[in-house]
């Protein structure tokens, strides 16, 4: 955590000071915003969260209910989402509070006697260490109020702003074009409509969408046809595990989904009501609890469950569904101009609950939306950034959708319907990745460089998300987790892995690094030259190297200064971008990173850009040139 | 985290239900208290954060100041304090925001030219894993402020009394026998006295401690002669080490001891300002900041420091002093009553700030006390507990002074005075289990066990505090440190490490397991026989179970049911309490543990009590009985 370079601060360090639009920030939704953001879900909030880092920018964020999320619907959460916990400094205590997956069980009915169920297999989450994080499952609920925590505390001071629906948008001419008409749903105003103008209006207002009706998309895809009860319960019972994620399959008809909750005795069990007749009409939506209950029983034979409270339950029916476009563009307008409207999470993706999905997709939505929105209204970047949104997530939205219609499908299965008996957990185990959420890759775009020096560092797949790795940061010999020193403030981040010298032990030979250094430090075509006067050198772009070297082998003194950037008001030199290799771990193995050095260029949203040599400046700047708009300006 | 339990909690599981006196809990201090705490220090925080789980006592604590502290002068942090963090629920938290200590520095004149200082040696704190907790450096005030957050929080919603300062106290009879004079110090009622009657009072109140003075209690010791500047600053240099721990002795005389500070800027020097005539008379407690950093300059020579910012600095002289008693019972009256005041931290001991130890025995002073009193004013426990604070404290003082006096002299060494050229670090690295704060052991007592069975649990030493290790849930299949599953609640922890059969594999065969846990469950002689009728069965004493199989070899139905206990309204099964053995870490191995079984008894504040054969019942029960006056009241 970096504070006190300002002077001394008592307080929670997490507190930043207030700039911007955070200083004397007006607790009346205003007449004209940057950003409005409709809807305080999951994907809406970390829109808003990330926007919050940038206090020069209007952010509001509006909410039908006129209060805080009491008890959500969406649990899981995904180790790429805990990644992106620790980038918005709540990883730790969400952590702390949240059941954590670990295993999961499956059982089948028992072969001697099918009446009754029997644990067939154990299968280990993240095998593969995927990720150093875990997953989770606690209520979206407490995610939303760690985002808005973040939120609060941010320079801009936001908080959502309760009690207003939307209505209906309209996108026309001037600074703010878009009027945007929201009805108050609380207060002396109930009932009462006004209209607010933004710049630019995201979507973030779930499965039955306005933003989205408003912008002429719609929904596409597969009718519900398999009805689940689900259900969050207290409940007494002789069933083994019961704090265990299982998949319960059972000879008498129908299965279990049971997911254990945070706080050692809530659990969440989605029980099969089987095939709905396409004229049921709904009926089955009036299941009720008790008849919920007893199906478990009847599935979960020769255990019980004695049901002693009932925090939330409903009924669905698993549908599948998706836009083809998460903005106001049109096909045929694409190239022509840039988008006014975003949509993001179940507003533009929707299907079954049961793969933990929904709540993870929708963020990472949110996250990559977010930074795009503050460098376009920064000046930093032109609108062509926005276009990019929508190429680069409604392909991860198609791929989702695929894998958890294969999902559900196979969890509808009965016993005899399988291919073989760990038809299903194999699926489970050999599709880890994407449920954990680190299968996205995005395509080559403006943002995702080609792949031509990719072998210089393979362990960081270009589009894909950053994986962290040991270091030791050579200031303090701490050792580190890499990735976790990228914090979700909407900089660009350029890691320089050394070539074998270590610092100051190159007098006279060439040094590729210290050539990078100068050059980033110097050059006029260097991505750095764009970061405003006044800023601090890393406001824009945060530049760390690794050496190869262990920390006792490299001389701080002796480090390009590039990589120990002058900051704050004091002009303190800091320290912390420096990082040595843990012997213990080494980083250039671990990422099969070529020992002549490479520039791992990485996105705000953690992904990887951009792999290249040392000497690849030109490269360098030509990729972030038309990024940098305030630097190139782009005629309107 | 344990939660839901009583139904579903929306909001932050940390916010505990308000109960007892936590019930609109009245803003004004009440006339009468039970336990009164004079000071809002790391030794005051703490003791009332741990009665603040106790919502049937009415504990208060007063401060002089009109609020929170801003700016505080101690900052080291032991592992065994971030231990004790973690029962009070923020280790994570503050550890995200402290500066970690992995290696500290020696350095040196250059033997080639002395008036130059060289890097002599590096030495990596902690190579015993002696903890897995790090060793932080935070400010004071953050440390308070958890605490304070941890009790506002509580059942007992306890918050400060700022604006109240100690005057005196007298000893009286009846209910409330010690009647304390405070002086409004801010607000409408300042300058006027008020009387408060307390059943006991603690005296947090630092080194000028007038509670100390109210009890006849002195500090007697040896005069300070050496005297050093202390700073914290941001500044500009070329000393490499500057964000690393470091002890400096320079050949041109004086010596420097730098501790970096959280945030990445910020850091602590001590500088030796020399011997102190002692007709000197205070007069280098004038010494400027200015003359303070040109000595520091002098000393790190040939490397600069240029300070551009001064968050505080002092003069202070080195002076190790210490009270003979921790309470008001004069020597000649032990055993013939028991204290009604005590006094705690720096108002019993001080010592030079530069070992980092202050604020660490500081606090583990209240988290001795602390629980004590909540367990003889809940009427669990005879008043004979109390007198077990100062019997147990004074001698964990003196060890700190003695210590501490060692470590400043040699800090104040000149380099031709060593025995050796790394006898300072020498001294660093052997006695790091000393400053890390784990060599307390308390001694034989009433609540410390005999040792005639240590050799059943060698890895937990009888009146050493309980080394955590690793073992994995069975219900949820986590790995986890079982140490930290051990909350600061007040509760006593019974481990029960099991013989070698799993369980409900003994079916005809003792099972001394079984026999223990039937024996605990329904004994007469038990001590959970003491638990209050209508509170959970884990009220008072928190049972936990260690099977020597790894967790998929543990059928959880098996298990004694004295080990899933019943819990809350709807009488859900508390299933967190059973840990199979890690086999990538045998808790067994590692703790030097009996195959055939061992019963771990562990204090409220973490330190082990006892250590018993599975089938010691008996002693078991004698050892409880007498700490257990609800069941054996003793006569007034």
């Amino acid at each position: 955590m970096h504070f006190h370079h300002h002077g001394y601060v008592s307080g929670d360090p997490r507190v930043q000071p207030a700039a911007g639009v955070g200083i004397n920030r007006p607790t009346q939704l205003p007449d004209e915003v940057d950003v409005l953001i409709v809807g305080t879900g999951p994907a809406g909030m970390l829109t808003a969260a990330q926007l919050s880092q940038f206090p020069g920018i209007t952010t509001r964020i509006v909410e039908r209910r006129g209060g805080r999320l009491a008890i959500g619907q969406a649990d899981g959460i995904q180790a790429r989402s805990v990644e992106t916990f620790q980038a918005f400094g709540f990883a730790e205590r969400i952590i702390a509070e949240a059941y954590r997956i670990t295993e999961m069980a499956f059982w089948k009915p028992d072969p001697a006697d099918p009446s009754r169920i029997v644990r067939s297999a154990r299968a280990v989450d993240d095998t593969t260490g995927i990720s150093e994080f875990p997953h989770l499952i606690v209520n979206q609920a407490r995610v939303l109020d760690y985002f808005g925590e973040f939120m609060a505390n941010s320079p801009s001071r936001m908080a959502p702003d309760y009690g207003f629906e939307f209505r209906s948008l309209e996108i026309g001419e001037g600074e703010y074009p878009v009027a945007v008409t929201l009805l108050h749903t609380a207060g002396p105003d109930e009932g009462r409509e006004r209209i607010v103008h933004a710049k630019y209006v995201v979507g973030a207002d779930g499965a039955r969408s306005k933003v989205r009706e408003s912008i002429g998309c719609t929904l596409a895809g597969d009718q519900a046809n398999h009805a689940w009860g689900v259900m969050d319960v207290l409940a007494v019972t002789d069933f083994p595990d019961i704090r265990t994620k299982c998949a319960i399959q059972s000879g008498t008809g129908g299965s279990i989904l049971l997911i254990p909750r945070e706080g050692g005795h809530l659990f969440r069990m989605y029980v099969d009501l089987g095939e709905v007749d396409p004229k049921d009409n709904g009926a089955v939506r009036s299941t009720t609890i008790e008849q919920i209950i007893g199906k478990a029983n009847a599935i979960l034979h020769p255990y019980t469950l004695d049901v002693r409270n009932v925090a939330w339950h409903s009924v669905y029916e698993v549908g599948h569904r998706l836009t083809d476009r998460f903005d106001d563009v049109l096909p045929e307008d694409r190239g022509t101009r840039t988008p006014r409207v975003f949509i993001t999470g179940d507003a533009c993706h929707t299907h079954s609950a049961k793969a933990g999905q929904g709540m993870n997709v929708s963020m990472q939505d949110g996250f990559n939306l977010g930074w795009k929105l503050g460098h376009v209204l920064e000046g930093r970047s032109p609108e062509s950034l926005l276009a990019t949104y929508s190429a680069e997530r409604q392909v991860i939205a198609k791929n989702l959708i695929d894998f958890d219609k294969e999902w559900s499908t196979l969890m509808a299965k009965k016993p005899e319907e399988f291919e073989s008996p760990s038809e299903l957990e194999d699926f489970y185990v050999s599709t880890a990745e994407f449920p954990a959420g680190f299968m996205t890759q995005y395509a080559p775009s403006m943002l995702i460089g080609g792949t031509a020096h990719q072998d210089l560092a393979a362990g960081f797949t270009i589009g894909k998300r950053f994986k962290s790795a040991p270091v030791v940061r050579v200031c303090d010999t701490n050792p580190l987790q890499l990735g976790h020193q990228a914090m979700a403030d909407g900089r660009w981040r350029i890691y320089v892995f050394a070539d074998a010298a270590a610092p100051g032990q190159q007098a006279g030979a060439p040094s590729p690094t210290a050539d990078l250094a100068a050059w980033l430090a110097d050059a006029t075509d260097s991505p750095l030259a764009a970061t405003p006067e006044g800023a601090d050198r890393d406001a824009w772009f945060d530049v760390k190297v690794i050496y190869q070297q262990d920390h006792t082998s490299v001389d701080i003194g002796a480090v390009p200064s590039v990589f120990k950037p002058q900051v704050g008001p004091f002009k303190l030199n800091y320290l912390e971008k420096v990082y040595a290799t843990d012997p213990s771990a080494d980083i250039f193995e671990l990422r099969g990173i070529d020992r002549g050095g490479v520039v791992v260029v990485v996105r705000p949203d953690q992904y990887v850009a951009n792999v290249l040599p040392l000497t690849a400046t030109a490269e360098l700047a030509a990729f972030f040139a038309p990024l940098l708009q305030a630097r190139k300006p782009v005629e309107a």
